[in-house]
């Protein structure tokens, strides 16, 4: 008997693999119109099978946060990783050389005592790692902040034996592309004057990989372009019908006429905003949002009374976010249609160092 | 040699297990000076030996809130647990049944529908399921709306082969304890004018467990109380000295005078807000927050330039609200002091259903 969405236990994650697939293939088609390298971030999914499947496609490599993400991802039989990352500590070091060895493998800095801690390490290591020199275009998180900084730490890893300058990264601010493309373009003028290829300039989110200008950038990070959610959707990269993931919940509760409680809180949505108000939308009706959270409970107040839904029916919400979520969630449910086909597990979940 | 902090990796969570160990004698003392049973709730530490610390401590048992939480605890050794949540669907009341028949289990419900799941599948089992009533006293979540509400479900549950009536129940909304003490005590008559006997009266939460006055409430279900958190130090509950869980972090880059940047994000401190501004303190340096988040960045903004701490330096975050920590990590660190005494595995950790 074909098994469906009621027999799902919940609350869970559902996966639209018609979805996905569609999604995916959309991404790589935006960023080959803009001639640019497409190489996604998988913190979204944490799947190795969505990763090999987006290398297929035409990806040159992806992208991981962590090591542990790494390590999963390289267990799985990807063999070009970028991990846009200050590595940081002895053991962490030594996890970095050994995916350095095994694989294609770059990494970032955005101080001189992080190249330090690579130099230290590699400098007796046959084969060299490749830095990316992280900017700060405008978000405010890591990264040199002037083109003349960037210029003076790449001159820093090229003269480190063991290291070689792979060129320059950032992650742009959502909606100011236009600002990150200039800072790079400065940087990268610099950088020339002064001698440095720039072989790779690394930027691009979701939002803006569908608007992107042609610029200084070769390669853009996508995320959640595979999965999208209401927070890609509110900043017009997707429409709900893109969405993929969704968290399949009952109904528990009508405590009131326009109060429905269901079994997803927290701990399957996430306390993720992201700017918005409400913790994700109901599916089929995404004008109606998740009012309030605790852990295991989520609270959706309806405008006007109404039996529906009633006590037992089930209900899939879009969430804010999908990269957390996917974050929660040990297995998640492939689904196509209304018809569940597979269970898998989420194998980069938790690798968080 | 001593394995300390320093040779963790990071992120990661550490708990001070001596004052584990004082903050549950002190729940413990503050329950039985009011003379009410404590039933811990398990939510905030998800990990067996705790819960058997707790219980012999004095506990009468354990408050777990899904059925997966319960299956753990069960397989552990607890064997009287409290689920207050209404269970809905085949699968899940079959779960129920299991553990019913296995240890002593009283579960909650506040709709009929929930009674007559419940109902249909306790028909002819050999031993009754205890039903208590969850009644909404202020927080606006699940639960019966009114005291006549409350003695109309009793009724349903008493007149249901295989279920007995157990009590009334409750989550008081922070602060409101008053109010839920005054409702439930016009229940509680309610009831007894209608001959019923209400064994267990069930409320109560961490901040109000150290100034509950005597009432109605027979057994109170704090669960932050084993480690707190800056939550619950805002609400009074404690000081940031008896804070038990921390996320250890290292700093992995400083871009400015002004702006540290720690490897620890929303994916090991979630993005809990619990009404705070910033996502956590600083544990040496309580008037220091985190000020804003990504998955695997924490950016702490100081108002002073400082060239302190530097990258590679260790810093200890006490994060908002503990309990969703809990659920993030697949293990954590206990320390005593500076010194590391065992890793153990959150067993309890990702039981969403």
């Amino acid at each position: 008997m074909t098994k469906i969405l009621a027999d799902l236990e919940t609350p869970c994650v559902v996966i639209d693999i018609d979805r996905v697939e569609a999604n995916l293939k959309r991404g790589q088609a935006a960023a080959d119109a803009l001639g640019v390298a497409l190489r996604p971030h998988i913190k979204t999914h944490k799947i190795p099978r969505f990763a090999l499947r987006q290398v297929e496609l035409g990806a040159v490599g992806i992208t991981v946060q962590k090591l542990g993400e790494a390590e999963t991802m390289a267990d799985a039989g990807l063999d070009d990783l970028f991990l846009p990352y200050n590595i940081i500590g002895t053991t962490k070091l030594d996890r970095l050389v050994a995916l350095n060895d095994r694989l294609n493998l770059k990494v970032t800095a955005d101080s001189p005592d992080t190249v330090a801690g690579y130099a230290q390490r590699l400098a007796n290591s046959a084969k060299p790692l490749v830095v990316l020199v992280e900017c700060d275009t405008g978000l405010g998180r890591c990264g040199v902040q002037t083109a003349a900084q960037a210029l003076a730490l790449a001159r820093h890893i090229a003269l480190s034996p063991g290291l070689q300058f792979g060129g320059l990264m950032t992650y742009p601010a959502a909606g100011k592309v236009a600002e990150s493309d200039h800072w790079l373009a400065d940087a990268v003028a610099l950088l020339t004057e002064a001698g440095f290829d720039c072989p790779v300039v690394s930027g691009g989110n979701t939002p803006d990989m569908f608007r992107l200008n042609k610029s200084v950038v070769t390669e853009i990070r996508p995320g959640t372009y595979i999965y999208f959610d209401r927070g890609q959707v509110s900043l017009g990269a997707a429409s709900f019908e893109d969405c993929a993931l969704s968290v399949l919940t009952t109904v528990v509760s009508r405590p009131t006429a326009n109060r429905i409680v269901i079994d997803a809180g927290s701990k399957s949505l996430t306390s993720d905003l992201f700017g918005l108000v409400g913790f994700g939308v109901v599916m089929d009706n995404t004008a109606v949002s998740v009012t309030s959270l605790s852990e295991e409970h989520g609270v959706i107040e309806l405008a006007e009374p109404s039996d529906a839904p009633r006590v037992g029916d089930r209900i899939r919400i879009i969430p804010n976010h999908a990269c957390p979520v996917s974050n929660l969630h040990d297995q998640v449910h492939l689904i196509s249609g209304n018809e569940w086909v597979e269970t898998i597990t989420v194998a980069a979940r938790g690798r968080t160092d």
